[in-house]
């Protein structure tokens, strides 16, 4: 039983007919739909020699015992967001169970070393809003003290919704006793961006996390009628936020993969007929070195400061949230290189912007890396989102070929 | 007995005590409030030589018959926003009534000329939202088909509120009767901005009400993920709309006195994590004079367009409002500024950016002109709104030396 891509593709298509609609997928953690994918997927391991099991944050292991207990992970999660696309995430679950079948099979059921499948609970974070749960419960980097009491948008806590799912929000942090022996991390996940598109190939080589810097900015200038104000003297604080708008193109153009956003601009009053006395934005950048983004953050610092200045108005800043950069296993992204170039000629790497599970299980110091496939127009989170067959099947055959290279990396180390 | 400013004063601090509390002036058209107002209002009248009527749209109308039925007109409104000054519009209706009685002594009751005060109806359109309400019936430009199905906060509708103060929606436009043998219209209002304070001045003479271009702009451009969409893929419509926000003061800037105000801007999603998809702005731009206004707005319409190029978006305008300049009749703007120079030692001409009834009066060919006097840091339609009482005594004889002024110009004419 070698590789089959196709066959990973019509479990893709069959869990997409279960637990999708007209509006995408629907599989959003600690729900039905999310648990009924999960019993598919409990279905699709009765005829392989594996044992499975959940661990104390809900993370769903798959176990193929080795001739060593030291264990190769592939992992990805099952969970999407309401009106999801068909990839984001079960591409990677899926893809790791096709690669445990064709091991299985080449191994006669006992490798050299251990493989694990891990479905990590709640990626998303899309009904609490904290992301990457399960894979930080296992990283010891969880928040549950803050966590517990969030609600969704019907006033369900966490800590209920869990209970559930049989998780105890006391007990999430067990999920660590997972990390012993493990040896090296891989993860194929969709690229949701369009890099790879615009390249004309279909697959890559993820260098790491970027490191994310996100603050809102409150420019205070001074409310003024906009029909007997001259123009020399307001005090617009949108003119100060327009201005950093747009500086912030050249911060980040510095760097060949920095990225800087203004996602969001409040004007107040925000009315048609007064100058905005008070403006609120938020800046998120992003880079996979310490030092660029660093260097980032006081450049777009400074320069609101002296906008605010020009424009007689001032400026406060507040951290939203940060992340520093999380840079993946440098052999083990030359075996992915060399695993892409093998399948598909030739090979990119790039760092991901969005984060990942993989960043917490890397953070740990695990050997890690993980392998992008082509997004259709850069889109996810929804239900447009789409990548070519032949594309998927490419990326099954690479990450056969990854898993392969790093246990012989693995015996050699 | 002369002009006395002094008791002038005294009837604005006697008004505000009456109609104000701790959060300001509450005199707001077609309420109980405003109705005290204008009771107290005639009681004022009684000792005078006058008659008194209410027009078909609830302006109020004084009149001291002249030897000629040809008329002058003094005029501004008691009512307030809420939360208001303690002098825009009262201060005009008061100080015209401080004039009518220096006017009446003189002449022994019967001047040569007809003299009448009007207190204009919801000069403020603080409770219906349609602003100049009495002076636009008198001028044929209202707009009571639409506007009568108004609601306030509380669901009660304008035609409802008019008929309890025993204005009939069907009449209103039969204020236009009060036209007749109209000669000319003063206005004496605070300055509600920053140009005489700045340049030190108590005075100044009003060359008209700048037109006004109105406009909501759209710019459309692509959400995208703010971590996975590389600098140079982004179609950013935050981006084209900053551009605008400040380009539009290179385009007022070329204009001594216009304005251009970017008072309103959406982000959409606007979230932090996305590049901004859809920008919703607003534009008011005003002058004096028609041609520049044409030109600034074809300007801003042009820059935009460049802009959404330049950023690989589009962009959408929609009118909201517009109307045009309208200037002050030139010998009655030279009568004004004698005035204020044998008051106040200099004068200075400024045009109006924010509307008033002046505006409908001139509109019909009516000779007209203001006098602005100074605000203190061109505050209005607030508590702290305020003027020095020096200034306020000042305006007082110089709008009287206008009316006299004025009346030798109809004599001459």
């Amino acid at each position: 039983m070698p590789i089959d891509p196709k066959r990973m593709v019509a479990d893709l298509n069959e869990l997409r007919a279960l637990t999708g609609d007209s509006n995408g997928a629907q599989r959003v953690a600690w729900t039905p739909v999310w648990l009924k994918a999960r019993e598919w997927f409990y279905g699709k391991l009765k005829s392989l020699p594996v044992t499975q099991h959940l661990d104390a944050a809900g993370n769903n292991w798959v176990t193929l015992k080795g001739r060593s207990e030291k264990a190769l992970v592939l992992g990805s999660h099952l969970d999407s967001v309401p009106n999801g696309g068909w990839l984001d995430g079960c591409l990677g679950v899926l893809c790791g169970l096709e690669v445990l079948r064709a091991l299985s099979e080449d191994h006669d059921g006992n490798p050299p070393f251990t493989v694990k499948l891990v479905d990590w609970a709640d990626e998303e974070g899309a009904r609490f809003g904290r992301s990457l749960f399960g894979s930080s419960a296992f990283a010891g980097t969880q928040s549950i003290e803050a966590d517990r009491v969030r609600t969704d948008r019907d006033g369900v806590t966490l800590e209920a919704a869990l209970r559930q799912c049989g998780v105890e929000v006391e007990k999430v942090g067990d999920a660590s006793v997972e990390r012993a022996n493990l040896a090296a991390y891989l993860e194929l996940h969709i690229e949701q961006g369009p890099v790879l598109e615009r390249l004309g190939l279909p697959l890559g080589v993820v260098l790491g996390t970027k490191g994310v810097e996100r603050h809102a900015m409150t420019f205070h200038g001074q409310e003024a009628h906009s029909g007997s104000t001259p123009m020399g003297d307001r005090r617009d604080a949108l003119a100060a936020a327009a201005k950093l708008a747009l500086e912030i193109r050249s911060i980040a153009g510095k760097h060949p993969d920095a990225v800087c956003t203004m996602g969001s601009v409040k004007t107040f009053p925000g009315i048609v007929t007064a100058v905005v006395g008070r403006c609120e934005a938020t800046l998120d950048q992003r880079d996979l070195d310490a030092g660029v983004l660093a260097q980032m953050y006081a450049e777009a610092k400074s320069a609101s400061e002296r906008f605010a200045a020009e424009e007689k108005c001032t400026v406060e800043w507040s951290r939203i949230w940060s992340i520093e950069p999380i840079p993946f296993h440098p052999e083990l992204v030359n075996l992915c290189d060399e695993a892409v170039r093998e399948v598909a000629g030739t090979s990119h790497r790039l760092p991901s912007g969005p984060l990942h599970d993989a960043a917490e299980v890397a953070r740990l110091g695990i050997p890690t890396v993980m392998m992008f496939v082509q997004s259709l127009h850069g889109i996810s989170h929804n239900k447009i989102e789409d990548t070519k067959v032949e594309h998927l099947e490419l990326a099954c055959l690479a990450f056969d070929r990854l898993a392969r290279k790093t246990l012989a990396w693995m015996a050699s180390a």
